[in-house]
C-alpha cells in the first residue's frame, strides 16, 4: 500500500468525474483499472461486471492481462475466486492463488503468472453489480490496509457504474416503443400467500389484469360470422341479465348492492360504445372482432385515467365484453358469469367483490395488499381468498386448475386426486365442526360461570348465520359497509332502514353499533382525495366523524332511531382522549334533543361506549370507564398501534403479535378499570376468537366476546373446557412475563400453541 | 307525496339506468325531471347544474317552466331559494314563494304561479352538483316526506350525473392534447405555512419545479451573439466552479457531502450534452438558445422518468444550465449561484438542500409535507424553511420579492419597510438572547439542583454551536444522515472516521450514539423500492438493523471503535420489547468479541440503551430498566405513536399534543421505573426544550435534556427559573388530570401558554 486510502479515494474519485466522456462506459472503466493498477502498484488489476439475468460475471476492463479477454471471459457467481466474492458479498483476498481451492484457470490470458490475488465486489446496497480484482506476481502481496482502500474504491465505482448506466437508460427509454412484457409461467405446483378469507375453492384461473391489453380474447376464428341482428340480440340478452343480477343483489345485499351494475347499463346504452361495436360491425368487420376492439379501447382509456372512479370501470367494461362476447357464441346464460372460475387480480374494490360475487365467483387471489375491508367483505360472503406476491401471481396461466385453501393461504396448481381427496375430507370435517345444530344457547365455562357470545356484523346477510349460531346480540356492527360500497354518503333515511333491519332481525337481542370507522385502509372513493403517507396516523374513525359534524349526526340520528325499541348501544372508534368521547356524547345528546323536538321516537337510555384501540386511550382507561356507559376491546388496532406495526405489511407483519406481555398488560387495565368502575366491557377483533388466547382472556375477567360468528362452535367448546381457576393461574402467570420469548414457551408448555409456530 | 320512497327511488335509479343514451346529460335530465314531476303529481320540475368556476347554478332542465329558459336562467350561489339550498347545503322549502325573502322573479318564464317550492342540493359528498327543484300551484303543498323523496332521488341523480360527466372527461382527455396550466398569480401579501426550520430568510423567489418546461430562461435577445468559443470558456468557468464547491462541502461537511456535485460533472463533461450543445451553436444556433434546447429536453426526460436516481438529476441539469447561461453573459461568479434567493420547490431530496446551501440560498418554501430528515438538516445548516399548500406556492411568481419567518411559518410578499424594519429588530432580540457567551457552564434550578444540558448533533457540522453553548456531551446522535445523503451504506472504515470526529471534537465529553434510524419518512434512495403503506408502522429503526445484520455490525463496529477512549454510549431506536433490546445487545457483544479477536481497540464498558418511543415498550418499562444500562424518551415518536397522530400530516396534526394526559403519564412511568432500578433517563426531541413542558419534566425527574443546541440558552435560563418544589407541585397535579383540556386550562393559570394557543 503505497498512498494512503483517502487521496487514492480522491483520486479515483476525480477520475471518475472528470473522464472525459461520462457515456462511454468502456473507456471510463479502462482508466479506473489503469489508475488503481498504478497507485496500488498491483500487476493486474480488472473490473467484472455482473449480469443479474443469467448470473454471469463478465470481464470488461483489464490492465495487466491480455486485452482480447475482455468481454470473453466470463465467471458463473461462486466460480473462481472473484465469482466467489460477488456470490459472499465480502472480500477475498488470497496469497498464493494457484494453491487456492477456487482458483480457476483459463488458458491464454496470462494469468497463471500472478500470485496475490485480491478481489473485492462492487455492490450498490445488497445489490451486486460487479467485482474490482488486482494481482501482483509477489505471493501475500497485499495487506489487508489494500483490501480496506480496493473496498473504498469499488462502493464509489458502483455508483459511478449505475449513473453512467441510468443515464443511458433514462435517454433510450425516452426513445424506445414500449414492448410488452410476455408473462412468465410458473413452474411451481404450490404457491404460497396469505390468508386474507377462509374456505376451499376449487376452480381454473382468469386474471383480471387491466394493464392486460388483451382483456377481450377471440374465440375460434373458423366459426360462423355473426350478423348485426346477432349482436343486436346479445346486447339485448346481456341488458336483461345485468337487470336480473341487479335485482338479485339488491335483494340479497340490501344494504350494500344499491345499483351496483348501473355503471354497467350505462356503458350498454352508450351510443359511444355499443353503438361503435354495432357501426364496426356494419361496415364488415367481424362482431367478436368488433366487440374486442373497442372493449381494448374503453379499457385503455379507463385504466389509464387519473381518475379513480373511472378507473374502477374497468372491471366493468371487461365483463360487458364477455358477456357480449358469450352470448354472441353461446346459449347458456351460466357460462356468461364466473362460476368455476377463480379470479387473480392485483386490486380489487369492495363493489368488485360484491359484483363478483353475485356472478358465482369461486375465489380471489390478489397481488396487491389486502384492505381490512375486502377480507372482511370476502369472509361474510365466503367468499376464499389469498395474498400473494405479484411475480406469484403473474406466473399463473389463465385456464389452469386451481385448488386454494384460503385458510392456509395455499394455492395449487393442477391439484391431483389425493389433494381434492384431502380437501373433499377436510371440508367435511369442517361442516362437522361447525354445525349450528351443535351450538348451545348459553356457554358456560368448566366451573360454570357464564359467558356471552356475539356476532361481528358486517352486511346484513350476516344476520342469518348470527341468528342459527344463537349469537346473544351484535356486538359489533361495522357501519361503513353501506358507505364503503355506495357513491355517495346515504342519507339518513337509506341509513335508517338498513339499521332498523338490523335491530328487527336480532329480535329484541342486544345491538352494539359502531359509529363510522373509514381512513386507514377503508377509504370512500367519493369522500376525499387526500393522500396520507400514514393513512391509519391520519384522519380516520372518530376524526373524520367529529370533523364532519353533519354526517356523523345523520348516522347517529339513523341509529337512535332504528334504537327507539331499546336495547342498542353506539360506539366510537379510535377514541383517544376522554375530550374525544365527551365531544362525541354530547353530540349524540344533540341529536336526541333534536329528535325530541321533532316529535321522532327512539331511545334516551342508548349506552355510549368507547372501543379501546389507541395506546393513550388505555393510559387513561380509569377516566374513559368512569365516562362511558361501557368499553369495548377493538383488539386489532390497539396491537397494531401498541405495537406500531401494520399488520398488512409483509416486512414487519411478523413483529404483530397478540401474545406480547405489553398487549395482555394493556388488556389487564382496561379489564380491571372497568371492574373498578362497575361498567361492562367486552372484546372485538380477531383475538376474541384465539384459541391460544382465550385461557388469558377469560383470566383477566372478559366475559363478553364478540366474534366472527363462523367461530362460534369453536370459542363455545373451548370456553366448556376451560375452568377460571386454570384460566385465573394462566393469565396471572402470563402478566408476570417481561419478554415475548418467555410467554412464547410458557403457551409452549401448556399446549396452547405449537413450538413450530411459535 | 302519492308513492313510496322506495318505489320512487327505483323507479328514477330504473330510469337513469335504462336512459336510451347514456352519453347526452341533456335528454337524460329531461327525462328525470318529467318522470320525478308525475310521480310527485307537482306542476314543475326542474334541475339546475352548478359550475364550480363562476360559482353559478343555470338551469339546464324543465317539465313546466318555459323550456326557452333551459341554459338562460342563470342564480348565483345564495340567490333565490335555489341558489341558498345549494349554498347551505340543505333542502329549502317554501309554501308561499312569493311571500319568502329568498324569492327571485324571472320575468317570462311563468314561474310566479307556482307557490309552493321545494329545492333540494345535488351533492357529492360535500361538493356541490348542482339543484333539483319542485313547485307547485297550491301553497303548502309539499310535505316533510316529500323533503326526503327528493333528497334520495337528489342523491341518485349526483352519482348519474358524475359518472356521464367523467365518462365523457375520460374520452376527451384521451384525445385532447395536453395544454400547460398558466401560473395563476398570488394577490396575497402574506401567506400562512408551517415552521420547518427557524430563522428568517430575505430574497427573490425562484421556482425549481421539474414540471415548469422554461427551466432554462432566455435572456435578453438584444445581446451580441456568443462564439462557440466563449461557450468553451464558459463550460471551463463552469466546471472549476463546480469543483470548487466540491471542494469547499467536501471540507465543512465532511460526513455527508461526498461528492454530491459528481453528477454536475458527468453531465456536464457528457458528448451529449456539452457536445450537443457546442454542436447546436457551431450550425448556427445561438447559445443561450443551444443551452436552453438542450438543458430543456434533459430536464423533460429525466423528470418523467420512472427511476427516482434520474428524476433527482433535474435539479443538477437546470442548476448547469444556469450555470452556464450567466457564465456566457456574466463575469461575476458570484451570480452563479443562489445568493439572495428563495427556493419554492415541491420536493427536496437532503442532496439538494446541501448543493443549494452550498450555492448559498438563503431559504426554502416547499410544497409537498416536510419529511423529517429535510427539517432537521436545514436547522443544522441554519437555513429557513417553510412548508405551503402546493396552491399557495404556485401562486408566487418567480422573482417577487420575500421575507420568511419561518419560526412563524409566514411568507411576506412584497414587504414593506415596517416589515423589514420589525424583523430586523426580532433578529437583533434574538442574536441577543442566544447569544453563547451567556450560557453557564453548569444548570441549576432555583433550588440548586443540577441539570445536564445535550447536544443533538445531526452534522458534524453541528459540534462547532455545540461547544460554544456548552453542552455537556452529545446526547443523541442521529447517525442516519450520513447513510441519506451517500449513494451507498458507507463502509465501515468511512463511518468510524466520522464517528471518530465527533468523539475527538467533544474532547472527552459522554457521546451517546443512536443506530440507524431510517425507514418511516426517513428513505435510502439506494435501498429498498418496497412502498410501505404506512412507512411509520412498518420496517424502521431498529427493525431495518436486526433485519439486515451485516450493516449493523458495520455500524456497530465503527462505534465501538470510535469510543475506545471511553465515555460513548449506543442506544437503539424503535425498541418495542425486551426481546428486541436483548437480541441488539447481543449483536454488539459478538461485535466486541470480533474486535477483541482483531485486536482492534473499542471499549467494552460502552453502555447500551433504550429509546423508549413505543407505548409497547412503555408497557415493559420496568424489564427495560432493568436491562439496559440507560432509558432515553424520544419524545417525537412517543407523542406519534401513544396518540396514533402523523405529525406532519395536516389533516391531523392538531391532535398531537405533548401535553395529553396519556403523554405526561408515561413520561412519568419510564422516569420512575429508571429510579427503581437506579438507571439514568434522559430525554430528546422537541419536548426536552418546550418551555411549556419543562416544569413538568423537572418536576416527575428528568434532570438531562437532549436539545437542539440553538435553544441552550433558553432552556438554562428556564431551568434556572424553576425550584423543584414548584416543578414537583405541578407534575402532581398534572398527572392528577384525565382530560387534555383540564391541563390546558392548568397551563393557562400557571402562565405556561397563551390562551389563544390552548
Amino acid at each position: 500500500m503505497k498512498k494512503k486510502n483517502v487521496d487514492l479515494i480522491c483520486d479515483i474519485a476525480e477520475l471518475i468525474s472528470l473522464a472525459e466522456n461520462g457515456r462511454d462506459r468502456k473507456e471510463l472503466l479502462q482508466k479506473v483499472v489503469t489508475s488503481v493498477a498504478k497507485h496500488m502498484l498491483a500487476d493486474v488489476c480488472s473490473i467484472y461486471i455482473y449480469d443479474e439475468d443469467d448470473r454471469q460475471l463478465t470481464l470488461r476492463a483489464t490492465q495487466g492481462l491480455d486485452e482480447a479477454a475482455i468481454g470473453v471471459v466470463k465467471l458463473r457467481l461462486g466460480e473462481g475466486i472473484t465469482g466467489r466474492a460477488v456470490r459472499e458479498l465480502r472480500p477475498i483476498c488470497v496469497g498464493t492463488a494457484s494453491q487456492s481451492a477456487s482458483y480457476k484457470f483459463f488458458p491464454g490470458i496470462h494469468e497463471e503468472e500472478y500470485e496475490a490475488f485480491l478481489a473485492v465486489p462492487i455492490l450498490r446496497g445488497l445489490r451486486r453489480i460487479g467485482a474490482l480484482v488486482v494481482q501482483a506476481r509477489e505471493t501475500n502481496y497485499f495487506t489487508s490496509n489494500d483490501v480496506k482502500a480496493l473496498r473504498a474504491i469499488a462502493a464509489q465505482l458502483a455508483t459511478m457504474i449505475e449513473n453512467v448506466q441510468l443515464l443511458k437508460e433514462a435517454r433510450d427509454k425516452a426513445e424506445a416503443p414500449v414492448v410488452p412484457v410476455a408473462k412468465k409461467v410458473t413452474t411451481a405446483s404450490i404457491l404460497r400467500g396469505r390468508s386474507a378469507s377462509t374456505g376451499t375453492a376449487r376452480g381454473t384461473a382468469y386474471t383480471l389484469d387491466s394493464a392486460n391489453s388483451e382483456s377481450c380474447a377471440l374465440p375460434d376464428p373458423d366459426a360462423p360470422p355473426h350478423s348485426f341482428e346477432d349482436f343486436e340480440t346479445a346486447v339485448g340478452k346481456t341488458a336483461s341479465q345485468i337487470e336480473q343480477l341487479q335485482r338479485q343483489t339488491s335483494e340479497d345485499l340490501a344494504d350494500v348492492a344499491v345499483l351496483i351494475f348501473s355503471a354497467h347499463l350505462l356503458i350498454l346504452e352508450d351510443e359511444q360504445f355499443t353503438g361503435r361495436i354495432g357501426n364496426l360491425i356494419q361496415t364488415g368487420t367481424p362482431a367478436l372482432k368488433a366487440i374486442a376492439t373497442v372493449v381494448n379501447e374503453y379499457v385503455e382509456v379507463f385504466s389509464k385515467s387519473s381518475m379513480p372512479l373511472i378507473r374502477e370501470k374497468v372491471l366493468d367494461v371487461k365483463d360487458l365484453g364477455n358477456r357480449l362476447t358469450r352470448n354472441l357464441i353461446n346459449e347458456e346464460a351460466g357460462e356468461c358469469d364466473y362460476r368455476s372460475q377463480i379470479i387473480i387480480a392485483h386490486e380489487l374494490l369492495p363493489s368488485d367483490i360484491l359484483k363478483l360475487s353475485a356472478e358465482n365467483v369461486e375465489g380471489f387471489i390478489v397481488s396487491s395488499g389486502v384492505t381490512s375491508h375486502n377480507a372482511i367483505i370476502c369472509r361474510s360472503l365466503g367468499i376464499p381468498m389469498v395474498a400473494i406476491s405479484r411475480e406469484l401471481a403473474d406466473g399463473i396461466p389463465d385456464g389452469e386448475e386451481l385448488l386454494m385453501d384460503a385458510e392456509q393461504g395455499i394455492i395449487y396448481l393442477r391439484p391431483g386426486a389425493e389433494v381434492y381427496a384431502k380437501y373433499r375430507e377436510l371440508d367435511e370435517a369442517w361442516k362437522v365442526m361447525h354445525n349450528a345444530s351443535d351450538m348451545k344457547a348459553k356457554t358456560k365455562t368448566k366451573c360454570g360461570e357464564r359467558v356471552h357470545i356475539y356476532a361481528n356484523i358486517n352486511l346484513l346477510s350476516d344476520l342469518k348465520p348470527a341468528r342459527e349460531f344463537k349469537a346473544e346480540g351484535v356486538g359489533l356492527y361495522r357501519s361503513e359497509f353501506p358507505f364503503i360500497v355506495r357513491n355517495d354518503f346515504p342519507p339518513e333515511e337509506e341509513q335508517y332502514i338498513i339499521y332498523k333491519k338490523l335491530v328487527e332481525q336480532m329480535e329484541g337481542k342486544p345491538v352494539t353499533f359502531r359509529t363510522l370507522d373509514i381512513g386507514g385502509d377503508k377509504m370512500l372513493s367519493y369522500y376525499s382525495n387526500v393522500s396520507e403517507a400514514n393513512p391509519f396516523l391520519g384522519m380516520r374513525a372518530i376524526r373524520f366523524s367529529l370533523q364532519n359534524r353533519d354526517i356523523f349526526c345523520q348516522q347517529l340520528r339513523a341509529f337512535l332511531r332504528a334504537g327507539a325499541g331499546g336495547g342498542t348501544r353506539i360506539m366510537f372508534p379510535l377514541i383517544s382522549s376522554v375530550d374525544d368521547f365527551v365531544e362525541a356524547r354530547s353530540i349524540v345528546y344533540e341529536c336526541m334533543d333534536e329528535l325530541e323536538e321533532e316529535g321522532i321516537p327512539f331511545s334516551r337510555d342508548t349506552q355510549l361506549g368507547v372501543m379501546m384501540e389507541l395506546p393513550s386511550a388505555v393510559e387513561v382507561v380509569d377516566e374513559l370507564a368512569m365516562e362511558a356507559d361501557f368499553l369495548s376491546i377493538g383488539s386489532n388496532d390497539l396491537i397494531q398501534y401498541m405495537l406500531a406495526v401494520d399488520r398488512t405489511n409483509e416486512q414487519v407483519s411478523k413483529l404483530y403479535l397478540a401474545h406480547h406481555p405489553a398487549i395482555l398488560r394493556a388488556i389487564n387495565r382496561i379489564v380491571s378499570a372497568s371492574e373498578t368502575h362497575g361498567k361492562d366491557v367486552s372484546i372485538c377483533g380477531d383475538l376474541s376468537a384465539d384459541p391460544r388466547m382465550l385461557p388469558f382472556l377469560l383470566g383477566v375477567g372478559l366475559r363478553r366476546f364478540s366474534i366472527d360468528i363462523v367461530n362460534a362452535l369453536t370459542v363455545q367448546r373451548l370456553v366448556n373446557s376451560i375452568s377460571l381457576e386454570e384460566a385465573e393461574e394462566m393469565a396471572n402467570a402470563m402478566l408476570d412475563f417481561g419478554r415475548i420469548s418467555e410467554i412464547e414457551a410458557y403457551l409452549i408448555d401448556c399446549n396452547l400453541v405449537d413450538a413450530a409456530e411459535a
